[in-house]
């Protein structure tokens, strides 16, 4: 019969770090007939903590058996989970920065990164016109004259309409409060325009100016409670000197920031990014 | 009975890429005894070719059982080693240029690369004093009156004496002809001041200066006899602009050879690097 | 009166190298009442070379007798030209390939970039909706069917319908003709995607894998009858390893091209750059 | 008459920019038969602050009047210093660490950095060897058992014997007290093995490591009164994952900080650093 089809699927598994983990896992995806296409491997002897990708092909009807061996053979409070390869769906939030929405635009529109954009929510109107031309909605959500709460239910409404695997911030300038990020956990996705943890808060170019460093970067990080506190998924850096203005740090920064925003994204979208603590597994 | 130690080895696999190998050989291990500290696969699949790199520990009077159960379980024409974690001899080969050689010379004396020079052989002086000062001979193999073949069976002669693991060209300024290469499969690693496959034989940073490039770089690669073509360890690259002259170029590029250079013989001495034709697997 | 307005202009100067070239340019400058904004100097002294970037704020209605003071101070067979800041016209043309294209499309559109796109030419079809919707004219110029010289000649009429400033090969993959070329001098600018003179020609991240480098990059450059040995404006790297496939080079190697391309045109359109035989001043 | 040689010497200046300024200067420097060689300026248009590095070549009997004529024409305020190409003197103080002072040791030794070492200073015994080796006197100051003034005054009365022009903390860990500094102003170069501002004080890897960043590196700075809180000469930076243990992170940090160490001193020794406020320009 041929009408089941093979089918590409990611395991991901984080466990206590046991011996002989590889060779029951591993073996649990032959004697379930998955072939294992590629297979990545971390071990954090700090805190003795397994982690575990794994491409799988095969027929997966035989998925309920798979589970079963493996919670047979896990150790207890492993956390295992099996992706499909389909698209993601992201809600990208924007205020006025064009570089990394633009970005992802294209990259989704024109295949460069495997993504639908469900929607952006913006609280300006600068970016709707780039939004409609990619045939993407673009849903205006002003801050002025809300209450926080009031602005970030009306955020959170819109993005449930749309139930979206991870929500961007793609240089949306406004802090999100607590009560909002608890909705989406791990879920949430920030660009911020330093090498974190130096220059959090607001005006990082600013701030490197006057601090006169001779790198700048930006980072890719989850958000958490903790303004600009979150795992660092990507981080890139480039040299400045004296004869950067702030705008000069601005234009060179703006394309490491769409990079490493872009970067960040596909190893989330290809289920490579595992969160430990304040850190993060990329495998 | 405590007296038998526990030891640390690194076991490489190459061989043809089938189903269950991950499985077959960490469950060898397990079976054998030994414990997985680290573990990293890659699999070629151009090529099907499958390469792991696995930290054990364990008691290693089990090995010829081990070395059984792998021959049974490897597929026909499958390579292994395994390779315990003792400090590795290098010879050192330069002419005249410091930067390289004294930067093995001091990572050697003080630990922070695990390796022992057994000997420096120098086509010139300079640089005898210096390699004195650390304790380590320092051989003076001149070309002058000789014949390539005199002088490199002269070098030869002093290699044999000692017997390296490896032979690391820092800046030898001499070519070397296949008769000598033949000798020593694998075992010559050489740093090149550019970016290869660009500006390869003699003066690449005048050939750099000469071509405009804002870009330039070092590798460290094995020598085979195709000058400047062998297998890539490791590049790195630094930016130059228009008021770079040639001894600028020179001054920068330093310091990327001497780190390209140590940073490749880790991954040499940690037995991370596999040649795959004409590229290098590094796990 | 206040007619007449404060302007700012870049004066560029390449001269043979003299004493006291400074003090006589500036000195001319001060006598003809602009004041000096910026001032960057390079001596080749090689070539004994000067060249000169003077950004200057003043009524130029004084242009006249400034010329004539420099000419008469100017060593012979030097060259200078006064460039207004206006916004200059740029034709792009295009083939398949979207993230050079694009990231222009959308820093021109919202001033991330100080140009106007005039029109887009491309000999495939893909990207032509992507255009559109910048409201820019896309021009489709097949070369199926035709004799390059055909082609060349449909393409060079639609450019000189809009007499641009520079031409803009984003990822244009034909080879123009020395006849095409000779039309417009120093104002082709092509993203060539390897670290040049590293893989000419075509394919390079083809090449690039098949070499085994562990640094790939782009190269922005003028485009002269040589293939890919026009001189070099802007380069920049990144680092790969073994398991990068040649996919992998293309997705992280499409981010290095557009930054580089559009570092390269900042440089140009804000007249910072100076052709010097096969060489570039970047002042 | 042949007996007064040419000789090649440094101006800086520091004023109030102003018009004309580099009419007027370079007027001076041609008046008094000064050939210029380079000639660098930056106007930090945010202080309206003027730098000028001019290399210049001449007979310096004619110092005084140019003295002179430098005062009647620079803004009042303005600070200017004319330095001799003369190899410089450094004491450099070290604890236990030997990547940094191993590279100066090599540099200083083989002309590849243009200074000499009057001296090295530890408050460990490690490194004392290595310092022999060189022909350089090794000082041990221990601050075992003294209080950290009587500590400091043996350092300084060290210093003092040999009158050096700079004193560069080569990974010297202790913090020294304001009294201290104050004899030394603008003097005192240190290397901090973080991108700072991130990751100040003790243990930068450590709290690299705990926050989890994907980018680390290094920075050399004026020491000044707030601890690794002066003006930045030079960073760079290496990309980490999470695989870098602490020590992974040092071993490649090591390279990295005595690069940008050398790189600074390089900056320094040639007469390219101006402080300003708590930046520096570099030129």
């Amino acid at each position: 019969m041929q009408d089941i089809i093979q089918q590409r699927k990611i395991l991901k598994i984080v466990c206590h770090d046991t011996a002989g983990l590889i060779t029951k896992i591993t073996d649990i995806c032959y004697q379930n007939k998955f072939n294992i296409l590629q297979n990545n491997v971390f071990v954090d002897h700090n805190t003795a903590c397994f982690f575990m990708r794994t491409e799988l092909v095969g027929r997966f009807y035989y998925k309920d058996s798979f589970f079963q061996d493996l919670n047979a053979a896990l150790p207890d409070g492993s956390q295992y989970a099996l992706h499909d390869t389909e698209r993601r769906k992201i809600i990208i939030l924007v205020s006025q920065e064009v570089h990394c929405l633009g970005d992802l635009l294209i990259k989704s529109a024109y295949g460069e990164l495997d993504v639908d954009i469900s929607a952006v929510i913006g609280n300006h109107k600068r970016l709707s016109q780039l939004v409609y031309g990619f045939g993407v909605p673009f849903i205006f959500s002003t801050h002025e004259g809300l209450t926080r709460l009031a602005q970030e239910n009306n955020i959170a409404n819109s993005i449930n309409l749309y139930q979206p695997d991870y929500i961007v911030l793609a240089k949306y300038m406004r802090v999100l409060t607590p009560d909002f990020l608890r909705r989406y956990p791990n879920k949430i996705i920030n660009i911020h325009h330093s090498l974190l943890p130096a220059f959090t808060g607001s005006r990082p170019y600013q701030q490197a100016y006057a601090r006169g460093v001779k790198i700048i970067g930006a980072t890719a990080h989850y958000v958490t409670n903790q303004l600009d506190a979150g795992p660092i998924i990507m981080q890139d850096a480039i040299s400045v000197d004296h004869s950067y203005s702030v705008e000069d740090m601005m234009r060179a920064g703006h394309d490491v920031e769409k990079n490493v925003l872009s970067r960040a994204l596909y190893k989330i979208l290809t289920h490579r990014v595992f969160i430990h603590g304040n850190r993060t597994i990329v495998l």
